[in-house]
C-alpha cells in the first residue's frame, strides 16, 4: 500500500507558518473581496437585529404608563428609566451605524477616514453593549422587586409589559455584543496588517 | 540569516528569559519579542488587579452579615448573592489565568495548545466581564432599594459595606474588560497571521 508521504516528502506543518512572504500591499483578490462583502453584510444584519429589538424594548417601556389614575408608571422607577434611555440610545446608534454600513456597501468607501470609522464602530459597539447590559440587569432586579412589593397583583399588565421590555433589551444586547466582536476583529485586522482588506 | 539574538542584543538580565530559540520555525525579531513580553506582562498586571479587586469585593460581601440578632444579612438579598458569586468566580478565574500567564512567561510556551489557550483566555475574559457587570448593576439597584426601605437608617454599617463591595466589583470589572480587549487582540492576531508573534 503506497504511503501518502513519499521518500523525501516532509510532513505537512501542523501550525500555519507565520506570515512570512505575505505582502503588506493593498493587493486583494476576488476571494478576499468576497469575504469583506460578507463581513460587511454580517455587521449590517447584526445591527438591524439590534435596532429592531432595542426599538421594541424602548417602545414597550415608554408606553408602560397610566391605564387608570393612580396606576404605576415607568417614570416612577429609576431602573426602568435607565432601561428606556439605554435602549433608545442603542436604537439611535444602530440606525446611524446601519446608515454608515449601507453607504459603505454601496460606495465601497467609509464615510469617515478608515481608521477613525473602524475605531468609532468598535468603541461604540463595545461601550453601548456594556451600557445596555447594565441597564437590563438593573431593570430585572426592579421588575423582580415589583412582585415582592405586591404591585403586580393589582397591576399585572404593568409588570408583564416591563418584563417584555427587559427581555427584548437582553436580545438587543446579544446582537450588539456580536457586532462588537466582528467590528473588533476588523479593527485588529487594520492595526496588525495596516489594511482591512488583508483577510 | 540573522540570529534573533546577536552579540550585544541580549535582553537585560533582570527580565525573565524569553522564548528565543525554543521555536526555531517561529522566526521573530528581538523587537517583536520585546513587544510580546510587554503584552504578556500587561495581561498579567491586568489580571492581578482584577483578582485583587474581585477578591476584596467577594470578601466584603461575604462578611456582611449579622452583627446582632435580627440584623440583615447579604444572604437574604438575591442580588447580593449574585454579586458575591460573580466576584468569587472572577477571583478564582483570575487566579488560574495568572498561573497560566506566569507559566507562559517562564517556560515560553502556553500550557494548552496555543490556539485553544488564546480562545480560552479571550472567551472567559469577555463572558466573565459581562457576568460581573450584570451582577454589579443588580447589586447597585438592590443597594439603592435598601435606602428606600429604611434599612440603612437602622443598619448603616450593612449598607456601607454593601456599597464598598459593589464599588470594588466595578473596579474589578474595568480591569477584566481591559484584559478581554488585550486577549481579544491576541486572538485576532493569531487568526489573521497564523501566529501571535507577528506584531
Amino acid at each position: 500500500m503506497p504511503s501518502p508521504l513519499r521518500n523525501g516528502d516532509a510532513p505537512p506543518p501542523r501550525l500555519p507558518s507565520p506570515a512570512v512572504g505575505r505582502h503588506p500591499h493593498h493587493f486583494h483578490s476576488t476571494v478576499s473581496e468576497q469575504k469583506i462583502r460578507r463581513l460587511n453584510a454580517l455587521i449590517l444584519l447584526l445591527r438591524l437585529a439590534a435596532f429592531c429589538f432595542s426599538l421594541a424594548a424602548a417602545i414597550f417601556m415608554g408606553t408602560n404608563t397610566s391605564r387608570s389614575p393612580g396606576s404605576p408608571s415607568w417614570l416612577h422607577f429609576h431602573p426602568f428609566r435607565l432601561v428606556f434611555a439605554a435602549n433608545a440610545i442603542m436604537a439611535a446608534y444602530s440606525l446611524f451605524a446601519m446608515g454608515f454600513s449601507i453607504s459603505e456597501i454601496l460606495k465601497g468607501a467609509t464615510l469617515f477616514p478608515e481608521p477613525l470609522q473602524l475605531w468609532f464602530d468598535f468603541a461604540h459597539d463595545q461601550v453601548f453593549s456594556y451600557l445596555v447590559l447594565a441597564a437590563e440587569a438593573a431593570g430585572t432586579v426592579e421588575a423582580r422587586g415589583l412582585v415582592g412589593a405586591h404591585v403586580c397583583t393589582a397591576e399585572s399588565a404593568f409588570c408583564v409589559q416591563a418584563y417584555i421590555s427587559v427581555a427584548l433589551g437582553f436580545a438587543g444586547f446579544v446582537f450588539l455584543a456580536l457586532s462588537a466582536l466582528v467590528s473588533g476583529f476588523r479593527v485588529a485586522c487594520y492595526v496588525i496588517t495596516g489594511s482591512r482588506f488583508h483577510l
